[in-house]
């Protein structure tokens, strides 16, 4: 394929995608195929000579389509929105033409230079404190990461580094794996799977801690297993704090537990990876209070900032914690300022070494949205969740699981764990929404995101017909 | 932004990826910008109300190409390829509209279906052996990773979890901690950065196995210190081959060190990051050779097969293996053939959770080009690399370092590293062509890789009469 057959096929390919995001709601949003459908509709090899490309295109329709879980159509409520607009798209268009690999400033310096602006440019809508920013003379400063889990790592990866360094500062006796086996991580028991997987990747333990009623971590709680671990002769060195848990969208209590881990010498970091968005809204800024006591802060902007995946912001006080963990130098030979200069490397700052152009399409919704229509998005969305819990508050067979402070509804009929599950798979069969359970406080419980950009009020209320109406269904099989 | 304004707006940037592609050559392939140069362009914060889409995309031509260093340049000859093809562009316009986030099976079926699929197709150009291959009931099967630096992460956390759980069966009263400070794992001194920093990661030991004349590993090499550290009481885990060293594009012996890997109980990972391309040609296949010992492979179709990054290919004998060092489950509750079976949830593949549809561009490049253009293009560029050693042979003041085997030339002006690094320095401020340098036994050689889809052998000969130019003013300043 040339250059002209692009410019046709590219213009061809642009209305395809107009059109299938116009009329996606005439999709069922949850695919009806069986494991293994896939494979018995494409042959079991590659062509030796080039296929058409309108066979591709027919293929796509044929064979990709009905396999397709629609995270675009209203309908979609599932899991946590994944972020999507035009503009986003438009800039990954370009970011794959420019194709460069952006690892270190050289590579590239357009790429390095515009993601660490484009995290001030995020980190100034936030309010984050100061410290957080690159500048022009900072020691903190953002990096994209592809996800939430990877930034989770890092930091966890930055923190269990300092630690063994300062214990051994300590006690210049004490083997590596013998501080290895001492440090503890926390987290809430309400955390992402991936922050406990984080601990497995680093080798290190971690402790699950328990929560309020509102599924929230506070800081007694904290304090109080710390205590117990200080005296059996760990090493406390890490705790991950949610802000927006998956189940239910509870928020940790970061005031107390930040001046917490920072008497305690533990890196806090936090996971925002979904409500971090609506931060920039002021209603929603006091959630964020106490991430002045964090070392390092991550949200998804490709969750609910309209950029499409991948996007996870990430931002740390100190570049040196983060860059010293990985870097491939030794140790004598680093100074604590090095690396507060003018060229950043970002290869230092996560687990793969390439990165494709991401800050372009945070550039391109940023301005084309503006400040103003991205907060317009998350007021519309939290809007609509709102409303949901209003209908749901209104039926007196159901019942609502957790507060709803942004667009998660965790909601259930009453009765039995049973029931609810079997609500759930009428649903699912329906195909006409989708939604995944979540578990609070031992109960099995329904939750409804509001995903889609293009989900509106009717079709918050049209979910709602179709959950009441299979409800009734349900009551009834169950009466009789 | 609107479907129609995306239409409309869409066609313009299918233009302008053409336009830049098409007259690439008039800019100069490296950036002349100092470090800081993008911040003072732009503004500080966002903006509150919407930027025009003219004002962005102007400022596209004002602030980002002029930072940018052209990896699609003809004269682009640094590091090692990152692939780009239109019709790889036109499959991730495709991804970003559908946007499904493919943790699960369920969470968009097709995006995990075509990805297994997919990788059984390129396991069989590449004829690899069945087991790597998940057919309809295989214990092996495949996974696009995002880099090769996370599969090789990814492998060594699984020989690692599985190297620990094997002395425990052997000896339960040992601790975790106390296998982990014994376990070590072993590469080339010639094997990439991201190798070595996996180790860290995993917070186990490494050691640099020396390599031949050549820069391979031999089996004799790896044997000899496998013994002494048995002897040291060390518990030998992981060995990662390289296929196609960063420096130099050397071969270890896996025929040899695969064999030995296996008596040890060692995991052997094959890194062939660059090279693995090349195996779908007959003539490269041999190098392949010993595959069958290794219990993961990995090579980026990213890099040299016409998909745009990222898109590394990664496979494995027994998807347990890499599921079990992951997967958030307790460990009684698992079954060898439970993953065996028609579901795949790529998420315990993998570090991160989230994943883009990317098999959708490995589908349209395979088909667009049919394994014989794939087979041409790696033969082409190839034959521009023997091209370009003929003219380096040719000229008296140079010499050729290592074995030009696939698209990369090793070479140096016979004389000192200081004289060999003026030369690059003058080559890189030229800005006409853009390469890199390796260290090889302790010279400083300069590294031509063949890199871009529209590199001919016209611009072979004009980067060869640059650099002898540049090579001439060289002499004669050292002369006088």
């Amino acid at each position: 394929m040339d250059a002209a057959e692009f410019r046709r096929r590219g213009k061809e390919m642009v209305d395809h995608v107009a059109d299938y995001l116009e009329k996606i709601e005439e999709r069922p949003v949850y695919p009806d195929v069986e494991p293994g459908y896939l494979r018995s509709l494409i042959p079991t090899e590659a062509p030796v000579e080039p296929d058409s490309y309108e066979d591709i295109m027919k293929d796509v329709e044929r064979v990709i389509m009905p396999g397709i879980t629609h995270w675009h159509s209203p309908n979609f409520f599932a899991y946590f929105p994944a972020a999507s607009s035009y503009p986003a798209m438009l800039a990954d268009m370009l970011c794959s033409a420019i194709g460069c690999i952006g690892f270190s400033w050289a590579a590239s310096p357009a790429c390095t230079e515009l993601e660490t602006v484009m995290l001030d440019w995020l980190g100034k809508m936030l309010q984050l404190p100061e410290c957080f920013l690159a500048g022009t003379h900072g020691h903190g400063g953002g990096v994209i990461q592809g996800t939430a889990s990877e930034a989770t790592l890092v930091s966890l990866l930055a923190a269990r580094c300092k630690a063994i360094r300062r214990v051994q500062l300590l006690d210049p006796k004490k083997s590596e794996a013998e501080i290895l086996s001492k440090l503890v991580a926390y987290t809430s028991e309400q955390a992402h799977s991936s922050v406990e997987r984080a601990a497995l990747i680093g080798a290190v333990m971690m402790k699950k801690v328990p929560t309020d009623s509102l599924y929230a971590v506070r800081g007694e709680m904290l304090k109080k297993i710390l205590e117990e671990d200080k005296a059996a002769g760990l090493i406390p060195f890490y705790f991950c704090a949610t802000l927006g848990t998956t189940p239910s969208c509870a928020f940790d209590h970061i005031a107390d537990l930040g001046p917490l881990c920072n008497q305690e010498n533990m890196w806090m970091h936090i996971d925002a990876a979904y409500a971090g968005s609506a931060f920039i809204c002021p209603e929603f800024r006091p959630l964020l209070n106490g991430v002045e006591y964090a070392d390092s802060f991550n949200f998804n902007p490709h969750k609910w900032m309209l950029i499409n995946f991948d996007c996870s912001a990430m931002w740390v006080k100190k570049r040196t914690d983060i860059i010293g963990a990985f870097k491939m130098e030794p140790l004598y030979l680093k100074h604590e300022n090095q690396e507060s200069g003018l060229v950043t490397d970002y290869r230092h700052w996560q687990i793969p070494l390439g990165r494709r152009f991401r800050s372009l399409k945070m550039w391109f919704v940023f301005r084309m949205y503006g400040l103003q229509g991205l907060q317009a998005h998350i007021r519309k969305q939290v809007g609509l969740a709102k409303e949901f819990e209003s209908l749901v508050r209104a039926d007196k067979r159901f019942e609502i699981c957790a507060p709803v402070v942004m667009g998660l509804v965790c909601f259930r009929l009453k009765g039995t764990n049973e029931l609810n599950q079997s609500l759930l798979k009428k649903i699912t069969k329906s195909r006409e929404i989708h939604l995944v359970p979540c578990q609070l406080s031992g109960s099995f419980v329904l939750r409804l995101a509001i995903c889609s950009r293009s989900t509106e009020f009717r079709h918050i209320q049209q979910a709602w017909q179709h959950i009441t109406q299979l409800a009734f269904e349900l009551l009834q099989e169950h009466h009789h």
